[in-house]
C-alpha cells in the first residue's frame, strides 16, 4: 500500500460545455482511520449524467459540488483496514466516495456486497443506482402492464438497457432509442428490445417521428425518458390515452439548462390525458432492497444483461466523462481505479 | 307550447379565432315524442371552453362537432312531454341537447335532478360537468393536504372557483389567478381564498412571478391548470418538490392550437420531481354520483359559492361563446333559454 494516493477535484464550474480544465487531479497523502473508521481501496468509479448537475452552481435537488473538493460519485472497491466493527478487511463495499483512489468514513451510507454471484462492478451498474432508477421508474411510474408499448431513450446506456429488459419480462412491447446502428444492434440483438430506433439516422424531426411511429404501430403506453430535446417531443405525440412518462434525465439539454428544449405540445397533455412524472431515486431509499434484492437475482441468472464501457485510471475519468455527456461511452461508462 | 323551436348549428370551422359567421341559427319544428322518448324544454345551456377544440377538424379525445349539426352543450330542461317510464312531465333534467331551445331522445344519458335545495342552473356550474372537473383534479389528482398551497388559474370561472373553496375548506392556502380587479377582489372576498393574482397587472414575466411569488411563499404543492402559456409557466417554476400538476385546460392557446406556448423548463421535472397530468372528467363517470352528491351538499348548505354569467336568448350563444374564449365572462357562462 502507497502512502498517496489520487483524487480528482472541481476545479472549476464550466460555461456550457465540461471542458478538462474544470477538474484537477491532485495527490494526497493516504489517510490513517480513526477509531470507528474503514479505508477503502476503491476499484470501480461510476460516471453519471448527474454529474454535470451538480457541477453548476443552480438550485436543484441537491447541493452543487463544492469548488476544490472532491467530485462526487459512487465507487465500489475493498476494505483496507478497519476500525469499524461493522466492515472487515476484505469487505467489498459500494460507497460515495467520489472520484478517488481511496475513501475513509466512519461507514455511514456503506453498504457490503456479495460478489459470490455478481461481479463487484454490477453494483454501480444493473445492480446499482443505474439499475434501481430503472427499476423504480418503470415499476412505480410507468406501471406497465402486459401487451403494452414502452419505450425508452438512451436505450443502450446503464438506466435505458435494464428499463427495456424489465419492460420485455413484464410482457411488454420494448423499444429502444440510441445513437447509431451498433447500439441499436446491441440493444435488439443482445437484449432483447423488440426494435430500436436510431435518432442519428433521421435527418430532420419528420423522419425521426416516421422512424418511431414505424417502431410503435400501436402507440406508447409508458416512456422513460433519459435524454430530452428532440426524442422526448416527437415520442410524446405517439403517447396513447392514459399514458405515463417517468423523466429520469434530459441529458441533451445538461451542458445548456438555460437553451434545454422545450415541451412543445401542452395540449397533448388534454388529447392522451397523460402523466409526466420527473424522479430521483434517490428519493426512495426504502425501495433499495427490494429493488436491488431484484435485480442481482435476475444479473446472477443471466436475466439482466449489461455492457460496460471502462476508462483505465482515475486520469482518464474527465475525458471519459465529457464523452458520456456527448453519448460516446457504450453501456455503463465506468474508470477502473485498481 | 309554439311548434317551431331555435337551435344553432356549426356552420363552418374557425380558422383561428371563433367568428360568429361559424353559427348558424335554424328554427326547426318541434318534434313529437316516439313510444320511448321524451320530449324536453330547455331552459339554460352551458358554454364551456371545451366546445372550441371540438370545432377543429382535429383529432382529439373526442371527435369533431359535425358541420350542419347542433352544436354540442350540456342543457338543464323540464320535461314536456314524456313517453318514456322512467319520466314524467314536469321533471327537471340534464343532459346533452346542445345549442337548442328543445330537446327529443330516448332519456339514455338524461338526468333528474332535485331542485328542491339547489336551483336548476346549478347543475350546469359547481354540481355539473365543471363542479366534478375541479373536484376529481383536485381530489385525485392534486390530492391537497392540509397544510399545502393550491394554486388555480382562470380562479373566478365555473371550474375555478370550485377548485379554491374545496381547497380551501381541505386546510389548503388558496391563491388564485384571475384577470382583473373585480374578478380578485370576488375570489377572495367571495369565495373566500387566501389570495388572487390579477395577471392583467403584471407589465411582463419577471412581474408576474413575483406577484406569484408574493402570493405563495413557501411555494406550491398543487397546481389546477386552465389557462397555459405564461400562467403556466410563471407556476411552475413556483413548484415544491413532489408537487402535482392538474391539467384540465389551456384556454389561452385554444384558438390556435399550432402557436400553442410550450412547456418551457422541463428541467423542472427534476428539480421538484413533480407530476404533470391531463385528464378529462368524462373519462371517470363512476365517480360522478360521488362528487355530484358532496358538491350539491355544499351549494344546498351554503358551503360553495358560485357565480353565473348569464346570456338572454339562444341567439346570443355565439357572442357569449366568444367572450369566453376571450375571459370576458364572470363565473358560468350560461344562456337562458326559457
Amino acid at each position: 500500500m502507497s502512502d498517496a494516493y489520487r483524487r480528482i477535484v472541481l476545479a472549476s464550474r464550466p460555461d456550457g460545455a465540461v471542458t478538462p480544465d474544470n477538474f484537477r487531479l491532485e495527490t494526497q497523502a493516504v489517510p490513517k482511520p480513526e477509531e470507528g473508521e474503514v479505508l477503502v481501496r476503491n476499484h470501480f468509479l461510476s460516471l453519471d449524467p448527474y454529474m454535470r448537475g451538480r457541477m453548476n452552481d443552480a438550485k436543484s435537488y441537491a447541493n452543487p459540488q463544492p469548488i476544490g473538493e472532491t467530485m462526487i460519485g459512487a465507487t465500489v472497491g475493498v476494505v483496507i483496514e478497519s476500525r469499524n466493527p461493522k466492515f472487515r478487511q476484505g469487505d467489498t463495499v459500494v460507497g460515495m466516495y467520489g472520484w478517488s483512489e481511496y475513501g475513509c468514513s466512519n461507514g455511514a451510507g456503506l453498504m457490503k456486497v456479495d460478489t459470490a454471484h455478481v461481479p463487484e462492478s454490477a453494483y454501480l451498474g444493473p445492480v446499482g443506482m443505474p439499475g434501481m432508477t430503472a427499476w423504480y421508474g418503470l415499476n412505480r411510474i410507468i406501471e406497465p402492464k402486459a401487451g403494452e408499448t414502452v419505450v425508452v431513450s438512451a436505450a443502450s446506456g446503464a438506466v435505458g438497457s435494464v428499463v427495456g429488459q424489465l419492460a420485455k419480462q413484464a410482457g411488454c412491447r420494448a423499444v429502444g432509442i440510441a445513437g447509431g446502428p451498433d447500439k441499436c444492434a446491441y440493444v435488439t440483438d443482445e437484449l432483447g428490445f423488440d426494435a430500436c430506433v436510431d435518432y442519428k439516422a433521421a435527418k430532420d424531426r419528420k423522419q425521426l417521428h416516421q422512424l418511431v411511429k414505424d417502431a410503435t404501430p400501436d402507440g406508447v403506453d409508458g416512456y422513460f425518458e433519459n435524454v430530452g430535446g428532440d426524442v422526448m417531443n416527437t415520442v410524446l405525440l405517439r403517447l396513447n390515452p392514459f399514458a405515463r412518462v417517468a423523466v429520469c434525465g434530459l441529458i441533451s439539454g445538461y451542458n445548456d439548462m438555460g437553451a434545454m428544449s422545450p415541451i412543445e405540445n401542452p395540449a397533448m397533455f388534454l388529447v392522451a390525458r397523460f402523466k409526466m412524472q420527473g424522479f430521483i431515486v434517490a428519493d426512495h431509499l426504502e425501495l433499495w432492497p427490494e429493488g436491488l434484492k431484484e435485480l442481482g437475482t435476475r444479473v446472477a441468472t443471466g436475466k439482466l444483461k449489461y455492457r460496460e464501457s471502462i476508462a483505465e485510471g482515475l486520469a482518464a475519468a474527465p475525458e471519459a466523462f465529457m464523452g458520456l455527456l456527448k453519448g460516446k461511452n457504450f453501456g455503463k461508462q465506468l474508470v477502473k481505479l485498481a
